[in-house]
């Protein structure tokens, strides 16, 4: 995957999937930022963050009838969102796994697209399974979140714009579930903005470009304990390890309860409704988790829509 | 009121405010738009909704002084909510008077910004008498939500970024509760674009600005029945009907009903977290309540975040 695959993916898509917007977060009194921060509103991406970007590039390089038997995927919400998005456009069936702590309101969702929805194991690994067994059982697609180049190269999309946007930022913070958005995203940023630095951010619970990094190779975390579904991942893929060893300049861990504080703050100060997964860049400031150095501009995503901050 | 006048509370007001985003009404496969529609994301504005723009150019145009002993203000939520974040910058004490039948959610956020809130009556106009008699009695400053030239200046602030951000816009869609925030526009509008069309959106159960401009006169409705607290006011002001009168071309009805399912297409597809009133442009379109010609560009403002769109 070069950063041409990724220009060329956003022109495929560029018809089906809006430019969010981004904001600046100033006047936000419960973050205490030091910093320079602008987040971007994937939030408001069609199907409810920026996995359908990768949904519709995979759709659209895929041969002719390769989508008649339909649409399988596993996910901790979004790309299952993005998935059930691009088959019901095309006028085909769709089935999700979701683990079974993912939120029941992306699962309403998911039947308002019209997918099948099933809920499949404790975690997204489980899930997976159980989906790619059905897939290849019924002839159906298999919608894999990260280990495939086409889907991280329309993850990476997210990136083109952010540059365009926020022309100055320093840094750039982004979630990482089993890692396709930080490296479709990295190989853009290295490309284009050679001295930024990338930092991804994981749960406390599900550390898992963490602890490969940590290793030296890709390893399977022995426990998963984020409720976080969207960033519980127990394994990543070879083709990820690489791109992130490679590009991404640090992981940091925030628990979960740093990530619901910062979706409280999201809604409470700026009316954004984000998952937790998409109030993670906040967190990783927040909690101090990250600590930029001062000057430094950051950019940030929030890179799914949610209720999580509403109830704070 | 003049166009000069809302320019300079646009310079007064710009280190306090956000200039919030704007987004593209594509890929809304629920709502059947049959034109380019643009809508200005005011929920994401400082306290929630664009009533921090006239909020923060009243306190800014007073004598040192003068909200020493506090501020007061009677509200369906947005309002109220605007208050209590100047007040709480300012270091000055808030008390928001409250219609029964405002969200217990603003009532719990009022709060949190630390005001005094009480509940008055059925409607707005209830708790404005008890509100404004309060403030007379203990010497605080009353915040009229609109019968007042530097609230109306502050809200029409939100048209100067408009015509910028959304320059080829033929027609704007307003809401309207007591009217500040369309008169305040329509100065803008008629000065900047003299040929585009500016449509007001009142609740069928509280057609106030409607049922004046039908009356040619102010007059106070025997009746309030719609349920958008941000929306039901009985009696706007002789200065906001002046202004309606010469600058706005149509007052459009739509149910309750029609703002809910409008608020439902926003979250459901755009992940915008908007109150019934922040929803009633898009609910004048998809109602059919205002149709406009083939071809022409609608400017359409959230005016305020809500969680009502988020249970259908």
């Amino acid at each position: 995957m070069s950063h041409e695959d990724i220009m060329a993916a956003a022109r495929r898509i560029a018809p089906f999937i809006r430019r969010t917007p981004v904001v600046k977060l100033d006047h936000a009194t419960g973050a205490n930022l030091q910093n320079d921060v602008y987040l971007k509103l994937e939030c408001l991406q069609v199907s409810g963050s920026f996995k359908i970007r990768g949904a519709t590039n995979r759709v659209k390089t895929l041969e002719p009838g390769r989508i008649e038997n339909g649409l399988v995927a596993a996910s901790g919400g979004n790309h299952g969102l993005a998935t059930a998005y691009v088959a019901a456009r095309a006028g085909a069936p769709a089935t999700i796994y979701l683990p079974n702590n993912a939120s029941p309101l992306k699962a309403e969702k998911l039947r308002k697209w019209g997918a099948d929805v099933r809920f499949q194991g404790k975690v997204w690994d489980e899930a997976h399974e159980a989906a790619s067994a059905e897939a290849k059982a019924r002839g159906a697609f298999y919608m894999h979140p990260f280990a495939d180049a086409q889907i991280v190269s329309g993850q990476g999309t997210v990136a083109l714009e952010m540059v365009d946007q926020i022309p100055d930022a320093d840094i750039y913070i982004v979630a990482i579930g089993g890692g396709g958005l930080i490296s479709g995203m990295s190989e853009v940023l290295k490309h284009v903005k050679p001295d930024a630095r990338i930092v991804g951010v994981e749960p406390t619970g599900s550390p898992t470009l963490h602890a490969s990094l940590t290793a030296g190779r890709v390893v399977r975390l022995p426990e998963i304990t984020t409720k976080v579904a969207t960033m519980a991942c127990g394994r990543t893929d070879e083709s990820i390890y690489e791109i992130v060893a490679k590009h991404v300049d640090d992981i940091v861990l925030v628990e979960d309860a740093d990530m619901q504080k910062a979706a409280e703050v999201l809604w409470f100060e700026f009316g954004i409704a984000a998952d937790l997964s998409g109030a993670a860049s906040l967190a990783a400031l927040m909690s101090g988790a990250f600590k930029p150095p001062r000057g430094a501009r950051i950019a940030g995503l929030v890179c799914g829509a949610g209720v999580e901050g509403l109830n704070g």
